[in-house]
């Protein structure tokens, strides 16, 4: 039985190669599409994730994800069944989100869009990225990413990852008591595990100079929000994802003093689509050829 | 008669070069030191130029401006005087303004500061600096910095002076009209001329694609405000200088959609001090030895 590729992008189906078939399936409503000779399906990418489908497709023999998380899809993956996930795809979008909370922070944006708001033109001196040091907690595929857009900006940048590699200059978290004194911005950067929960907890925030700016991409939890509130504006706060998520509307981080909230969207923005697409096509190119796929995580 | 250097910084007194006499004067109220044998006078930085003070200096050889403009000093300049400005002082602050401005409007960070006032946490896909077109228009001192910031973020970047320099990829101002059309975001970089005034008028603005960019770090006059409000939303702004400023609080800029504005703060932020400081260290340096002084720029 001939094998279809089921893509979420028209750019998708007018890019298969050779003696491929396909069709689209975008996420919206039902799938109007068999399902039956589905080989290959690529899981929209959306809130939504449909990865029920899988169980409807008997042929199945390869999903693609275009989110880094997989865990969602494991428990209904199909003996047998590869499972991809889009490691990579929001490196771009999450390190220039964080990057941009980093100098919206140091620059005062959240108070001058306050001001424009109220008609106020009332200049004053803010901080500056340039000078400061900025400590990378978690050195991975993002923090990377982020290192290379910081580094024209005149600033100091220290790394830190579980385990030290000093000759790419990350430091190990063993030594990250000693590094937080010396740091003015920290942008936590590392999955949330049972190991990463509270990394930045009461006793590590504690260490970090008056003022300092924490920036949080990754996950919630691994910030201690009730230690930072109890900080009570001694430090200042630009968190893209926090605990609870989503912040219910009577939470004390909104209006808490130096904290500058964005409802997790590093993630996502237009950058993620124009790697998305061209990634599904060297995946379809890959599976056409009988070669090994990347980003394999399970199957 | 021996004569002093006033300085404006303790930093710079307790750096004086061997044989040099020094005095302190901040800027705050009046002179309390004798002015009668000051050679070399370092104009306190401020909105408030105590430019007048030359004139009961009548030792004066040098005076050494921490501002990029030196126009308001030129009338009261006494014969013989050698005048050195700030330039490159502000480079390191405007240029990460800049940055800063493209990112916050590219990734809606006015938008979630005011849900943030509102306590609402409701995400979506927004646009994003990487795979956008960047047109740098005036390649100057602050140009070249925000280039090299600019540049890890996998963007186009476009550059434009007034006379082009093939050799190191800028375009004449000749070329202008047929670049914009290609540019997702606008970053106005020249100095406010007889020939720059309107420089993005209703003609230009007309040539960019629905939804792009103007940022404005320059001066205000530079962009025409009138033909920005007449494009009703159609396009963007960020915009750290107005025409006029301050801008009154009746103004419509203030609530014009999609416009963010800062009130005149790209140039002052804390990394101008350390620069500044180190930049009158050397000048000191250059005088105590007869050197030639750096940024002269009359006299
Ligand atoms: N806000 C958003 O929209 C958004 C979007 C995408 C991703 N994210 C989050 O960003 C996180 C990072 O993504 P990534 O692709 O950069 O992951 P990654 O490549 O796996 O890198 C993770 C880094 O964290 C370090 N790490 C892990 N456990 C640690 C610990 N206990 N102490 C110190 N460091 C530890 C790792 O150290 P080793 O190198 O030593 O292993 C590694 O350097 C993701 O897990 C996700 O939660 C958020
Ligand atoms: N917002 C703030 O707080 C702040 C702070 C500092 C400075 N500024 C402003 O930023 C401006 C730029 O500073 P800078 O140090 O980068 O100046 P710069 O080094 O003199 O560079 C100016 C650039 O503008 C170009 N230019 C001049 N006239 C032009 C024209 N008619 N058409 C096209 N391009 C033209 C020049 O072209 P050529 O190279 O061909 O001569 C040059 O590339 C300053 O003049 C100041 O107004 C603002």
């Amino acid at each position: 039985m001939r094998q279809r590729v089921l893509v979420p992008w028209e750019h998708n189906l007018t890019n298969l190669p050779e003696g491929v078939e396909g069709s689209l399936y975008s996420g919206t409503g039902e799938p109007t599409v068999d399902l039956d000779d589905v080989g290959f399906y690529v899981v929209p990418y959306g809130r939504t994730q449909r990865t029920d489908l899988m169980e409807r497709m008997p042929n199945l023999r390869a999903v693609q994800l275009l989110t880094a998380g997989y865990e969602h899809a494991l428990p209904r993956l199909p003996e047998g069944v590869t499972l991809c996930n889009g490691r990579g795809l929001h490196d771009a979008s999450t390190a220039e989100h964080a990057l941009s909370l980093i100098l919206a922070a140091q620059r005062d944006l959240p108070h001058w869009a306050g001001h424009q708001a109220e008609r106020r033109w009332e200049p004053h001196y803010t901080r500056s990225l340039a000078d400061s040091r900025v400590l990378i907690l978690g050195y991975g595929s993002i923090g990377a990413a982020l290192d290379e857009r910081l580094r024209p900006n005149e600033c100091g940048i220290t790394r830190v990852a579980r385990t030290a590699r000093p000759e790419e200059g990350v430091h190990g978290i063993g030594e990250l008591h000693q590094l937080l004194p010396e740091s003015d911005i920290v942008v936590v950067l590392t999955p949330h595990t049972s190991d990463t929960t509270g990394l930045l907890g009461a006793r590590e925030l504690a260490l970090l100079p008056d003022g300092a700016l924490v920036v949080n991409v990754s996950r919630g939890p691994v910030l201690d929000t009730t230690a930072l509130l109890n900080e009570k504006g001694r430090l200042r706060a630009a968190l893209d994802v926090t605990d609870p998520e989503p912040l219910p509307s009577d939470h004390p981080l909104w209006e808490a003093p130096g904290v500058f909230v964005t409802p997790h969207v590093a993630g996502g923005s237009d950058t993620f689509y124009p790697r998305a697409r061209a990634f599904v096509d060297t995946q379809l190119r890959r599976w056409a050829n009988n070669e090994p796929l990347a980003n394999v995580v399970a199957g």
